[in-house]
């Protein structure tokens, strides 16, 4: 049996048991006589062509199975214990265009699963197992307000189907991480971050953009065998930095990179299905002006506050207060704000140059499931809404860490027009920003038993990222 | 107005008049009273998430508006001529987000289209045109089986809408590039060239195949400007580069490259939405094989042969036949076959060696639109089916010419099997070459008034190819 994956030399060898450590976590939580059963993802056309998107797996179907390849279901009998996956049935002309034809048994090495089937087969292996009842998966995704794709397949209805019961559970086994998988994140959080100091040290004034994105795309695949990135990589200078999503169509990381810009790059790796999510801020042209080094530095101040106090048994709306008073304190003392820190955030002050969340759970999915589950603390009202999840923490979360301080033309101008708001920005300075952009520091912390351990190794204090924009090999 | 459309220093400025002129063609060949309706593509999400797709415009959209964003439609009046864009009315909220929120004014200057209105408007500028009838775009893809997806919007049932008199003229008017279009595939493929170049250079024994992959992609991102290829990169060493579709999730370039391998790497670039879909065989430690000689040469012999002949007036199904009848005439003289080269053709060896069709037509799509229109020569039955076109060359086509010779398992086995095959094959000869792969040489192409106009710019010839990977700068 293959024991591992890996993209080859140099690359993680993700072990197999992986996946079998995920279905025997299952499996423990449910009852013998339920199947649990999912349908991976199927490969999608662009439009009416036969073109189609780079195949990326669905994540639950990964976590539970660790298949790679579309057009499959996977079942899990909790009764036995065994994880039965069933493959499309090729036919024998697949072979000249599409590749050798694998064995069933050649699948269950490949995967390290019980056993293998074709799809055809689903309806009556599921007869024989006998089950009481079909778990299938049905539940909100809190970021995106999408809900998981119920699997379906012909003969279900011959069957008794629950699609309630398995969503909680199986979300909530995916935020705690298991030892296996916090060596997957810690490696692509690894390759991550050198790819951001590749790009560190390849960006100048005068380069566009995504000519900073390619470069960052390169080093996770080539270097880091990362076939896909979490998410759009969002790669702005100057102002763009301001536009917390920037890189999409409509905006696709095309501006020229200015002399006295600030970069703020948010880019993560992917590897085994697994996301990375870091940002790094910095001077284009390698130095820090004063008015750069004041903002970098009250985000970083945040930054630091929240890894210093996160641990379990703390809440993450408590953390995201703590990076808000901290960073609003740092731009006090810088001149920006006046007034009691307290009262700013009373009255909304946090939100206008931070309308962002703190962070995130991270995992198979960049915006990782189990931020508002049903037995955990609900959203909050008010200001702390956008927050992704308000959960406590716990050993074995990852979570992203990212704090940021924005210039936000149509935020600013909000405040100043709202006397509760504009009497704490001190305004001829703050208006010297307009067009400064921003600066996010992102970081992926695992919660661990004593505190959190950061996965993120990128220069991170001013005199670093000088020193290695200057003399990139010293960095360690 | 924004006159042109580029991806900043260095790459290739596209006049916005090139989609302005498309519409003029367009509107030429309908009626007044007809109004055009497309419906630009939508974001798709990764399952139940909210990461996206990197989004990419659909073609026949794009053709027509040169509109690179998600959410819009796009009207063209032939009684007046005018393009009318409709574009999502975003929220404030979006400027936070997703940055500046453009007026309908500065959509105007940016695609230099005649009108901007809102998506929400839709109904009512129709109304306001008049239209004796809407047309609407339905019809086959004949390499993918599926149909163009028809533009539909609230209140469409208020218009005689018509779906079938627009796809024929506008799939024809794609078929025909004109001089600014050409302009944008000569780009593309001397991009996508040079991006083979540099992985030639770069390609050794002890990579793995996706490492080649990621220099093509950086190459032609970071110095070409193209965000996307033009399809799944094929980057096949050893006996993979005999699956003529590898690459895709079951099979993803995942091969460590073995010395003596021959490379089969098959990838375009993308470029304002055009394609350029190249192909380079070479021999991984840069130094051919008596063997590896022998048939790159023979599949070299059949591209120069249809380079000589294809012309204004030529059929594509006697092309696709010069190429077979070269490549079996050489290979018979380096002793892999034996006995008539018609014989052979008659019996379908040629259909063993190289099971694919010549090429294609080349644009917006990979495989473009226009292979076999009703006013075309419909698809041939028995073993020219597969080909995917069988028109009469005409100046402005843009196509492939891509023999191959490949050596694949299944194929040999079922022609050693089959007498009436068997007899042409010297076998002690061709069972040396099983797991050799295969080669493919694939270059765009310019159908001219005199001939053709080759837009593919890499080392070709065994003494080029050894040259350049020894001496990577001397390469012209």
């Amino acid at each position: 049996m293959a024991a591992t994956w890996s993209m080859g030399p140099g690359t993680l060898e993700v072990p197999l048991s992986l996946f079998a450590t995920n279905r025997r976590r299952l499996a423990e939580k449910l009852k013998p006589g339920q199947v649990v059963v999912l349908q991976g993802g199927e490969d999608i056309n662009h439009y009416d062509t036969d073109v189609q998107y780079v195949f990326r797996q669905e994540a639950y179907f990964i976590w539970l199975s660790g298949v790679r390849e579309p057009g499959c279901y996977f079942a899990l009998d909790v009764g036995t214990g065994k994880g039965h996956l069933f493959v499309p049935r090729l036919p024998e002309e697949y072979e000249v265009w599409m590749g050798k034809l694998l064995s069933c048994n050649q699948f269950k090495n490949i995967y390290g699963v019980d056993e293998v089937h074709y799809v055809d087969e689903l309806r009556n292996v599921l007869k024989s197992l006998n089950p009481d009842v079909l778990l299938t998966l049905s539940g909100p995704n809190t970021d995106s307000g999408l809900t998981a794709k119920e699997a379906v397949f012909e003969g279900i209805d011959e069957f008794k189907v629950n699609n309630e019961i398995l969503f909680p559970i199986i979300a909530e086994l995916r935020v705690i991480k298991t030892p296996a998988e916090i060596e997957v994140m810690r490696y692509v959080c690894k390759i991550s971050s050198d790819a951001h100091k590749q790009v560190m040290l390849h960006t100048k004034p005068g380069l566009m953009e995504y000519q900073c994105e390619s470069v960052f795309l390169d080093h996770c695949y080539r270097v880091g065998g990362c076939r896909h990135v979490s998410y759009t990589c969002i790669c702005g200078s100057g102002d763009n930095a301001a536009t917390l999503h920037y890189g999409h169509a409509a905006a696709p990381n095309t501006k020229l990179i200015q002399n006295g810009d600030m970069c703020l790059f948010d880019m993560g790796g992917n590897y085994a299905g697994y996301a990375a999510d870091i940002t790094c801020s910095f001077p284009a042209n390698g130095k820090f002006t004063e008015d750069q080094k004041l903002i970098y530095e009250a985000v970083l101040f945040a930054r630091d506050a929240v890894i210093k106090e996160a641990k379990p048994g703390v809440m993450w709306t408590d953390m995201h207060l703590t990076a808000n008073r901290a960073m609003l304190e740092h731009l006090k003392k810088g001149g920006l704000l006046k007034g009691d820190v307290e009262e700013m955030i009373k009255n909304g002050v946090n939100g206008i140059l931070q309308p962002h969340g703190l962070g995130h759970l991270l995992g198979l999915d960049v915006h990782d499931v189990g931020g508002y589950l049903p037995h955990c603390p609900p959203r909050p009202e008010g200001p702390l809404a956008r927050l992704r999840t308000a959960r406590r923490l716990q050993p074995g979360m990852l979570l992203t860490v990212e704090p940021g301080c924005y210039f936000i033309p149509r935020l600013l101008d909000g405040a100043k027009n709202n006397p509760s708001q504009a009497q704490f920005f001190n305004w001829d300075v703050v208006d010297k920003y307009r067009g400064f952009g921003g600066v996010r520091i992102e970081d992926d912390v695992l919660i661990t038993e004593e505190g959190v351990e950061n996965f993120t190794f990128v220069p991170r204090t001013v005199a670093e990222i000088e020193d290695f924009m200057a003399n990139g090999a010293n960095f360690k």
